[in-house]
């Protein structure tokens, strides 16, 4: 159904202007300017006559149904045009008009109520505020802005909130071959534009602008299948606001939006990147280069200084210099004598300058590297030079063409430098097997995406999706759930607290120490001590039962007043030593549940050290989220200290991630410190907020 | 005397061939094309003539001294063509050829004799393995490639190891004023190079590539000092190389030859950059930009979207959006029904299209926000479209030119995007003002680097020469220096150690104890316990006789067939509770002394928490160190713990970093842990590594 708004048969324009030219922003002459075959309706109500196209007086005037109606009239007009389609029998809207979403209160209102008609009429709207959709294979653009439709399109489509990448996609994501700015994506999402788009036969490579999403869970099943047959490149705007939001607890104020963005990302094996040059350069990259089946890269530069910039540039895209091929070393021992060091990067200037011709030496070792199977990849530096002196080492298209160097099937970046690059460059982007960047960080960067695209996708495709529980429990009355309370909900669901209870009074609390065995800690438990430690709410390590009754006499008057309930009194806790965890969940707003584990106890906010991903999880999953933290070397045994039980370190994050599942109500639960020690893990204390 | 290097009035050319036209590489072809005016001298043993040019056979045969020579001979012969040169009374010398300490041993060695020889005449060497110098303003250059001396010379001026960025200016520093090659450094070096374009009136902005230094604390002087009046741009190559040194000590492994690098830059307010792009934009920020006072940014965009890109862009290099100016918002109350939020950024688009004038209000919004007192710099979006219906919206040098946007003397930051953004930056380039760029981050980025330079060189001007110290103690003995010895050489210094003694028996252990007080620790002294934590050779909390006999009788057998000398036994030390923190010292190769501390412990490699910078300090540069410490927060009281006694840790590290500067032979030295509590700080455990 999607076909009819990117490759429409007939298309109605309503709210063109009379004025044409410099200024108008006419959007029949931009569609007539990009090349549109197909029936245009223009629908005005003094015009006669626009730019030689018949001028209907109404929607309901048409001779025929189109299949897609721009809409660009005064926002107060929208909802009744739409309306007039609508009751015409057009099934597909791009409204360009501005001021709804994005604007004030009425405009939010205005938005709703043309949602509302659109579903009864099962039809569907593009924006509001939006520049529509481009196709750049069927010449046809909604935009109001003069595009130019490429003769040979290139297979890459855009999805964006916004129509500037499209007015300027030199800069954004090089030219499309099809693109939809979704704006306000009142009513058609990223989801089923990315499903159209994997079945599209014209699309390989999908840049993504997101500035939010709905439906996280959906969105990340279908870009992480798409994103197996067509890369995905995403730009997530926004970030600098999405900071953490006010959270009543730990795992709320260490993970903001975009973490779990990221988080999600991640789980998803999504490309994303964080500034629009590196959209620009990662498109390339993946409409370009084959795959890279490792990390080992051959290098050849004109210049020894260029070589190091390489390898500094290639190690922090995790990529290593590869053993330098027999081969090259036999290109140059019949040079004669060579006092360089001859090694990988291969330094082309001196090979050249014995040999007299610089290309000759150039291209043998680019495909000698290519032939060695201990090279991966190549990243090549290349003088781009004006100058008539200089064109015997430039290499043009037809250099590349010669070597073929396609038929090696593995990726090649060039960095071109000097004053005629811009002119090579757009050269040889037809060039197939190689991909030309203008700085070698650059170009060590497109292979390094591309390294990290083909290992994110020989992973096992993952499902988002949460089974909706049968049942979904009540929340507690209160909203806050603290201490003694908090450890046996926690117990009842799989994640065992520390031996203790809380206590009213001196003897219960004796019995209980008795019962547990010294040393124990007292604990005061009471919404007035959210920070207990800190606020001298805690004793720890009591020997025996004079150390008890101390501790007890210390604490009990800070509780004066407070009722004997299950929300306060003082907690008595068998002490263990072990490492201290956190362990956390919380409900983000776009992708539901998400686990948190990481560094706990008092230097918690001290070392940050956290990480986060999606539930549910497997056992595989929380390993691999336990094994990114910087302290998880203190969980198998750091420096003679015993290691814990990581099997039922695992159990008990699975059960969590359940719990997280089954619980939607549960908006953020902290476990801090879970003591993971050589016999297993017990929450010490924990805080759950309900919604 | 450099002036005869940049603007010789006279030349001679050695090793010139009588090949010209492509593939020559001919320097006297590509002197004449770059339109040198002053006399050239061309020797060749055989041609009578080249290029017109009258050849002398031997350089002794000239007519006059040349103030400069450039040699491109081969390597074998270079020494004996200088020695002629020398011999003539030539005092500077540009030697191209490759293969000295660029290449083998036999090079190396013939590069310390062509030193030698030049120091017995006085005279001086450019490279071997450069390209040797440029200077556009006298239409003068050494290259071996057609280099276009560009009409109108920008200030820029560049000191690299390599030709590439004079070939690739463009891709590096942009277009060059003066450039030299400095190759294998063997003489000529940073320093006088540095002073020299100080004092040169064509010179406002020097870009340096780096790949190794020597005499690194007068570079930092130098270079220090230049970059208050012009703004230096540093980048520093082998970083993937320089790691962590093969160390003995925690201070050897944490602390790597990068980081020291990147500790002398910041302590210099020196701008580092990564890449060869950031080099770019940071040359052309720094060019074009007039200093930042604040970190206020007024955003103005043609898109809502980029505005939000723009925030996110702004937000990683520490700036922030400013308040929107009243005078923006009473610019657009007049115009009507505004259903937007008036906000920075300014969202132009929709204002443009009330007003029907988009450029009026992009320059309105501009000098509105340059006017206002509380906006410190401009970052504009503007479009950059080829089609002739959109020139309307085209930001030219005449719009530009009108704002006269100078006049505010604040920095503004243009983000091209669109297909004729190229020839749109090259036109604007030379308008005052502003600076162009083709991305919003970038653009960000430049305003980023400005306001950190202005920061930087806004504080006192640091001296980083060491005084000599007058006598320079012998190292001891034996190269590695451990437990009570250690301490109580520490102890001379300034650095107290934790009240204990080395014992051979447990009746000296008994009697150290009672005297320094139970609770105590035992600790094994010997080279063969090097981590002694791990192997079992520390004991914790012993409370009292017993204990100690008991631990006592534990550790004696690991020393069996000891000496019973200093460097082994069983050390007794007082128990103490404390935050534990690194203190340690390394003689840099490059920079000489350098003071690490952080976190410390048994889990310093697991947090790596640790800041390092040059000795000597004075206290401020001491608690800025501290306080860049993650775990700083720990000495100052954390959540309820007692804060450190910081008067003295500060106290402390300055006698550290005194002992570093008087103690040259002292190779590196680890203080781990240092105790420090409310009443003072202790050295526990200390490693001293001597040359």
């Amino acid at each position: 159904m999607m076909r009819e708004l990117f490759e429409p048969r007939s298309v109605v324009l309503v709210g063109v202007s009379r004025q044409t030219g410099v200024g108008a922003y006419n959007g029949l002459e931009m569609l007539q300017r990009y090349g549109y075959a197909g029936r245009v309706y223009v629908v005005h109500p003094q015009a006669e006559e626009i730019l030689g196209q018949r001028v209907y007086p109404r929607v309901q005037d048409l001779p025929e149904v189109p299949e897609l109606a721009v809409i660009a009239v005064n926002r107060d007009l929208v909802l009744p045009v739409a309306q007039e389609c609508f009751a015409k029998g057009i099934r597909w809207l791009v409204i360009i008009t501005q001021g709804f979403a994005d604007a004030d209160e009425q405009g939010k209102e205005l938005q709703a109520e043309l949602v509302a008609a659109a579903r009864q009429y099962q039809a569907r709207i593009v924006g509001p505020n939006t520049m529509g959709v481009l196709n750049a294979f069927h010449c046809f653009s909604t935009a109001f802005v003069d595009l130019i439709c490429p003769a040979d399109p290139p297979p890459v489509s855009l999805v964006a909130q916004s129509g500037a990448p499209q007015v300027g996609a030199e800069s954004f994501t090089g030219p499309l071959g099809k693109a939809v700015d979704l704006g306000n994506a009142a009513d058609v999402g990223f989801v089923e534009v990315l499903e159209y788009l994997e079945q599209d036969p014209q699309t390989r490579v999908i840049a993504l602008h997101i500035e939010g999403l709905t439906e996280g869970r959906q969105f990340l099943a279908t870009a992480a299948r798409v994103n197996r047959s067509k890369p995905l490149v995403i730009l997530k705007t926004g970030v600098s606001q999405a900071g953490a939001e006010a959270a009543l607890s730990h795992t709320g104020s260490l993970v903001g939006q975009d973490q779990v963005f990221a988080a999600a990302c991640a789980r998803a094996g999504l490309t994303r990147v964080h500034t629009t040059l590196d959209l620009l350069d990662t498109v390339k990259a993946f409409r370009k280069l084959p795959p890279m089946r490792g990390p080992r890269v051959g290098i050849a530069t004109p210049s020894g200084a260029l070589g190091i910039i390489a390898l500094d540039a290639l190690s922090r895209e995790g990529l290593v210099p590869g053993p330098l091929p027999e081969s090259i070393r036999q290109m140059v021992e019949p040079l004669g004598p060579y006092w360089h060091a001859l090694h990988n990067p291969v330094d082309l200037w001196p090979i050249g300058m014995l040999t007299g011709d610089f290309l000759k030496v150039a291209g043998q070792t680019l495909t000698n590297f290519l032939a060695d199977p201990n090279i991966d990849g190549v990243l090549c530096m290349l003088p781009s030079l004006g100058s008539p002196l200089h064109q015997n080492i430039i290499a043009t298209p037809a250099f590349f063409a010669d070597l073929e160097l396609e038929k090696f099937n593995k990726p090649v970046v060039v960095a071109l430098y000097g004053n005629a690059r811009d002119a090579l460059a757009q050269d040889l982007d037809p060039v197939p097997g190689i991909a030309c960047f203008f700085s070698v960080e650059q170009a060590a960067h497109a292979l390094g995406q591309r390294h990290r695209y083909d290992g994110a996708v020989s992973k096992p495709l993952e499902t988002f999706a949460l089974s909706e529980p049968a049942v979904i429990p009540a929340p507690p009355a209160a909203p806050l759930m603290l201490g003694q309370e908090a450890l046996d909900f926690l117990a009842k669901h799989g994640i065992p607290g520390i031996a203790g209870r809380l206590t009213h009074n001196l003897n219960q609390a004796m019995v209980t120490a008795a019962s547990v065995g010294y040393p124990v800690v007292l604990k005061i438990i009471s919404p007035d001590y959210i920070h207990k430690s800190d606020q001298g709410g805690v004793i720890l390590n009591l020997r025996d039962e004079a150390d008890l009754v101390a501790g007890f006499a210390r604490l009990q008057p800070l509780l004066a007043g407070a009722p004997r309930d299950a929300a306060s009194g003082i907690l008595v806790q068998k002490q263990l030593r072990g490492q201290e965890l956190l362990l956390g969940l919380k409900q983000d707003a776009t992708f539901g549940p998400v686990i948190v584990c990481g560094y706990g106890g008092t230097h918690t906010e001290l070392w940050q050290d956290t990480a986060q991903t999606l539930a549910p999880l497997t056992p595989e999953q929380v390993h691999n989220l336990l094994a990114s933290l910087r302290s998880f070397p203190l969980l198998t045994g750091y420096r003679g200290e015993p290691a814990v039980d990581l099997e039922d370190l695992v159990r008990i994050i699975i059960n969590l991630s359940n719990l997280a599942v089954a619980q939607p109500h549960l908006q953020e639960l902290d476990i801090n410190p879970l003591k993971a020690m050589l016999g297993g893990c017990w929450a010490v204390d924990a805080r759950l907020v309900w919604r």
